[in-house]
This record gives C-alpha cells, sequence and structure tokens, in this order.
C-alpha cells in the first residue's frame, strides 16, 4: 500500500518516515501552525482537524503548548492516530502538504525553564584537562550526581536563526566580540504533562514528550572570565538553538539503551528499572564538512535520571520546560561534541574542509544532525540545528 | 483635605499611604485582580475602570503582565492617575476596598528568566573567607563586572508561600533533608517594556518597572556539594519567595544614590550618567526578632549595571524577567544577610529571641522587610516576603 503522500523522503528508511512523524510550528504566511514533519513536508493539523477527534484541539492552535500541557495517554493517541492517517492510501479531505522550502519553521512551544546539564564523562574529563591540567580532571562530585546549571530560556531559537557574535568581558579585564566563539553538540528533552515535583526515574515518560538537538553557543572567553563562582552566565545566555521539530519519545522506543557504569551504585533515586539511555548517532558539520560523530549512548546520565534529579529537592517540572545532556562527547578524537575540545582549548587546529580552524568565524554555518534506530531496520531523525555566525555589531 | 480611603495605614508616614501605591494580584475567592495596595487594604482596579480610560485595559486582569509589557510612559500616567483618585476626598464609584486580612495575594506576574546576582562586596567577601579560608576572599572578576547566574523562574513564589525543607545529595555523598536551611536577603527587579537587547544603564527606567523584596532560601549542604564547576542548583531551585506587591520605581525617585566606588574606574558599558543606587533599609525578622539590618545602599553594582551586563552581549530582556541583586550584606556583623554568613559557617551561633540558631529549624518563620525614603520626609514600604519552613516529606 502506497501513502497519499508523494514525497520520496517520506518513506521508512529516511530519516523522517512515517516512523517519526515529529511535532513543529510552521508559517506558511498566513500565521504559525501546528505540524507534523512528514519527509520534506509540513502537514498542518488544523487542515485534518476533524479527522483528530477530539485531539484535533490540542494541536490546532499555532505553538504546541497545549500539546505539552496534555498528558502521555493524549500523546499516544495522537501519535497512533496520526500514524494511520499518513499512511492511508487516499488522502484525508482538506489535508495541506507543505514543502518545507515553503514554510518558516518558527519556535514550537514556549520555553518554561531552560536546564543544561554536564553529563559526558568525556567532555568533563577533556574540559578538566584543558582548563585545570594540574588537578584531577572529574570533580568529586561528578560521579555522584548530573551536575547541571540553569541557563536562559528567554534566548532560545528556533534551527537556522542566525547567531550574531556577542560583546562581552575577558580576562584582562577586555570588553569586544568574542575571540573564542564554540559550539556544544547537545540532546534536549522538551517537558510535559501535569506540573509535578519529585518525579522518579520510572515516572519520566509521563514528563518528556520529546527530544531536540541543542546547539549551545559558548563564548569561551566570557565563559572562562566570568563562571567562578557561580558557573556559566553570558557566555552562554545570548543564544541557545534547537531542532524545529519535536520527535516524540514514542518515536524512539527502540533506540532505548542502559547508560554506561559509573563506577559505583547510583543513589537510588537515580537507580532506573528500564533503560532511558539513547542509541542517538550525532554529526556536526562546519561549514559542510562533517568534524564529530558523537554518540549520545555514551553519556553518564540519562535523562530519566537528570529529571529525576532535578525535582528530588521539590522544583516542579512544568510543560514547555527544557534540559539538554550537556555537549556530547566519546573516547575518541573524533567523537568530541565542542571545538574547545577538537582543538584542545585552541592549541591544534583542525582540518574544516580546505582551512584550518580552532573556534567560529564570521559566516561560518554549524549542522547538528542525529539520527537513531527504529523498528524494523528503519532510521528515526532528529530534526537538525542550524546556525550561521553574523559578525559582531558595532557598539 | 482627607482622602475617601479610611485607614490610618494609608497615611503619608505610613510605608504604604499614597506615596507607595504598588501593585499586587489579589484573590478574595472570586479570583485574582490586579489591585492596588492602599494601607492595609486592596483596591482592585477593574472596580475603578471607568475612571482610568485607556489605561483600564492594562490592570483589569489577573496578573500584572499586560502592564509589564506596557511603556514607561504608561506607567507613570498610570500612577499620575491613581494618586490622584485616591487622595479625593470623594470615593471613585464602584471602588471595592478591601482588607488585606480578606484577600489571598497571588504570584502577581509570570516570572521569565530569573537572574541572581551577587553584587555584595561584604557578602562577597564574608563567603569566600567561610567557604575558601586559605585564599583571596575575592575573586579577580568581582570588582569588574556583576556576578551573576540564572535561577529557576517555576519556583519563584509569592510571599507567605510554606517553604517545605529540601532533600538533596551533600557531601560523602550523603542523601536526605538539607540540614543547613538558609535564607538570602535580596532586592529584585522586575523587568518591563518591549522586548530589547543591549539596554545601556541610560535605558534603565525604559525596562525597569518596579522593585521587589527576594529570599532566596538556599540549602547549604546541598549547594555546597553541587555546585562546582557550574554555579549553584538544587541548592537554590526548591523555592524563590517575593513580594506580593511591587513598589513601581516611580516611588522611589528619592532614594536613588551613587553605588560606593569600586576602587578603578568601571568599564565604560557600566557607567552611569545618573545613580542608580538605592537607599533601602532592609531588616531580617526570625521567628519575630530582627537579626540582620543590611543596607543596600552598600551594594556595589546597581540595578542599571546589572541590566546593561546581563544584556550586553545581546540577550533580550522580556517583561517579566526578574532579577535580584544577590545577598545585601553591610561591613558589620548586624548587616549580614544571611545565616551562613551571621553564624560564620554554622560555627558561631546567634541569639534569636530566647534561643541560638545556626540555621533554620521547622516552622521557623521568616521576614525581610525594607523602607525607603520617600517626597517630604515620608517613607515608602517594599512590600515584605515572608516564609515558614514545613518539615521535609517523607520520601
Amino acid at each position: 500500500m502506497t501513502s497519499w503522500v508523494r514525497d520520496p523522503a517520506f518513506a521508512r528508511d529516511q530519516p523522517f518516515g512515517p516512523q517519526t512523524l515529529p511535532y513543529g510550528v510552521v508559517d506558511a504566511g498566513d500565521g504559525p501552525r501546528v505540524a507534523v514533519r512528514l519527509g520534506d513536508h509540513a502537514l498542518p493539523l488544523r487542515s485534518i482537524a476533524h479527522d483528530l477527534g477530539d485531539l484535533a484541539d490540542l494541536v490546532s492552535g499555532s505553538s504546541l503548548d497545549p500539546l505539552l500541557a496534555a498528558t502521555r495517554v493524549e500523546w499516544s493517541a495522537l501519535r497512533a492516530r496520526l500514524v494511520s492517517l499518513v499512511t492511508e492510501s487516499s488522502t484525508p479531505s482538506g489535508a495541506e502538504l507543505l514543502p518545507l522550502s515553503d514554510v518558516r519553521a518558527v519556535l514550537p512551544f514556549t520555553v518554561g525553564d531552560y536546564v543544561d546539564f554536564y553529563c559526558s564523562r568525556y567532555h568533563a574529563e577533556n574540559v578538566g584537562r584543558i582548563m585545570r591540567p594540574d588537578t584531577e580532571p572529574l570533580l568529586p562530585n561528578w560521579t555522584h550526581l548530573p551536575v547541571g546549571y540553569h541557563g536562559r530560556s528567554g534566548t532560545v531559537v528556533v534551527s537556522g536563526t542566525p547567531v550574531e557574535r556577542p560583546h562581552g568581558q575577558r580576562r584582562g579585564p577586555e570588553f569586544g566580540p568574542t575571540g573564542r566563539l564554540d559550539v556544544e553538540a547537545e540532546v534536549g528533552f522538551v517537558c510535559g504533562g501535569p506540573v509535578s515535583r519529585r518525579v522518579p526515574t520510572g515516572q519520566a515518560a509521563e514528563h518528556i514528550f520529546g527530544v531536540v538537538l541543542v546547539n549551545d553557543w559558548s563564548a569561551r572567553d566570557i565563559q572562562g572570565w566570568e563562571y567562578q563562582p557561580l558557573g556559566p552566565f553570558l557566555g552562554k545566555s545570548f543564544a541557545t538553538s534547537i531542532s524545529a521539530w519535536v520527535t516524540p519519545l514514542d518515536a524512539l522506543a527502540m533506540a532505548r539503551v542502559k547508560v554506561p557504569d559509573i563506577g559505583h551504585p547510583r543513589l537510588p533515586y537515580l537507580v532506573e528499572d528500564s533503560p532511558w539511555g539513547l542509541d542517538l548517532r550525532l554529526a556536526i558539520e562546519w561549514n559542510g564538512s562533517v568534524v564529530s560523530r558523537p554518540m549520545f549512548a555514551d553519556m553518564s546520565y540519562s535523562c530519566a535520571q537528570q529529571l529525576a534529579h532535578m525535582t528530588v529537592n521539590g522544583a516542579t517540572v512544568r510543560p514547555g520546560d527544557l534540559f539538554a545532556s550537556g555537549t556530547v562527547s566519546g573516547p575518541s578524537k573524533e567523537q568530541r561534541g565542542c571545538f574547545l575540545e577538537l582543538s584542545w582549548g585552541g592549541r591544534e587546529p583542525i582540518t574544516v574542509g580546505d582551512t584550518e580552524r580552532t573556534f567560529l568565524e564570521d559566516g561560518d554555518t554549524v549542522v547538528i544532525t542525529a539520527t537513531a534506530p527504529g523498528e524494523d531496520g528503519s532510521v528515526v531523525g532528529i530534526s537538525p540545528v542550524e546556525g550561521t555566525i553574523l559578525p559582531a555589531v558595532d557598539l
């Protein structure tokens, strides 16, 4: 049986086939509408509202906020209905199929709190070696808890948004545009469900709606001067880019893996009774050249452990909260998730196409992509996150 | 001429007389309504909408959000109109005056990003001496920039909300309820106006709507274990309390003072052409005993400098963003703004009424109050922030 969706990219052997079905918000010139991505097309869900029954109200507006405020039961019911509708042979009446090239994707939900973790042992060790060469690379708390901090939710932007080179203070102190502009390739988790406190690892599925890629742009010279003793601030807060499309957790059932051992038993509130690691294979393209292929399965703490930790003190989690994994790095050089690591603090330039680079130059474009194993040998895509560096403005 | 508001607390020699007029949101059982505080009464502004003309739309709803999204011109016009209405001798038709004891105050606005600074030299030096006794108390960046970090906006709560003792990891690692629960007496700034980037000090009045008191509750044992290298996280994120009423910046015109010299010239983007320090006199009451009287005029960076710094990298400021000063401490022991300092790391118990204390015990209540000089010798009150500690829940 052939689907009514005539798009070669909408196939089981393609990352955005019917096994994926990520949600986003697109504007074709008539205002933002919630949509599902089918290959290289967007299907605005308002156009098939009559086929969605009671669930239509969750996806008929201009953002994913009502859908995120619903529950796992509704998320799974909607997905099942969509899987059925997009694989039928006859076109649902009214269905509008818009080429992605004809629409503008907008930030798909209102970001509540944004938390950024630091859960790759390889990244933490590399940064420790680069920044504090005379001490143990891993601090004593790292193997006991997922280290994290709050970032700026107001500057989370959708993939494709240009990133202006930020000004700031650096050692000296001097003031001016950053000279060490970097990326961090991360995986982000979009929260939903009822406002809750103390979410145990076994309840993660009720509160994690789906997955995006995150580029946590970082100005290393600003960060290095400001971060003691209270952590990163302006070196990160100028922009954080996320995928335009949120891949639902349900699409990643085949990608679940155990997180690596951490060298000792986990504290009870961080124990998982089912595996919450994810086998996502990332790639970082710098001006079209792949410079790294980090593996998310190398991360030492899962999203369920991060959420349990983040709420164990009684802090609430709300629909729209976003938390990211921290830079995804692996054991080999070709798996490092930021340029600070790839260029070893700027001391070892790397080859990017025909050029040598350490940090980002104006006009550079970085795209982070990822795929995961899907059912029956299919591949599930995580929508890419892309950004191009604009020159600093004159102040 | 006598005002129609018959409340002895609504007088020029009282903190919430007609010179103050803070805004909040109250619920008398029929849903939340924007109100202005008159002495010990709340005047819901919807009840006098017909006297407010076009401005009524800004204050006829259930939160301050529309007012914050307006502009300085509208804020000043509304205040001028209210000053006139509440000092007339005849009651505006329809005006409802509700005793504060008959209403419940709710969180008055939707908090966007919450940033917490660290701008008291005395606090930073004391904490440095307590936590890192073998090093210089002040880190090298401190005199050059207002050190700050992002906190959790989703757990900002209104004054009066009980605070449950949080669980968390501490050194060991051990897991359990915090044994070192502390307060931090701070002043918070509520942002408004158009979404903007790079707000120079000279534009602060367009983006700072008003002032609240903040109690940045802190679990020192959780914080001490988790905070390296990325700063405070769960040791702070369980609750942050703010005043129920926001005192408009216009009420504090007589309280403006220069910030203290910092020992060298400020970088150009932190220079002020008019003074933005504030002569606010705080008091911390622990179970009814005043244990400290910090002076906000001792802070080394002003709100205008904090806002300029926070946005100089291109980060946006939005209506509803909240930033706090950091713990307000002064040079003498009686001016220390947290119990970590007052008890010198828990080693020197302090007298609280008939008892000796270091950190908070279950059932303790802390109230932070503040006043500022107003016009013609009057006193402007900043609405107090209060909280009582509930025992940790059983996990």
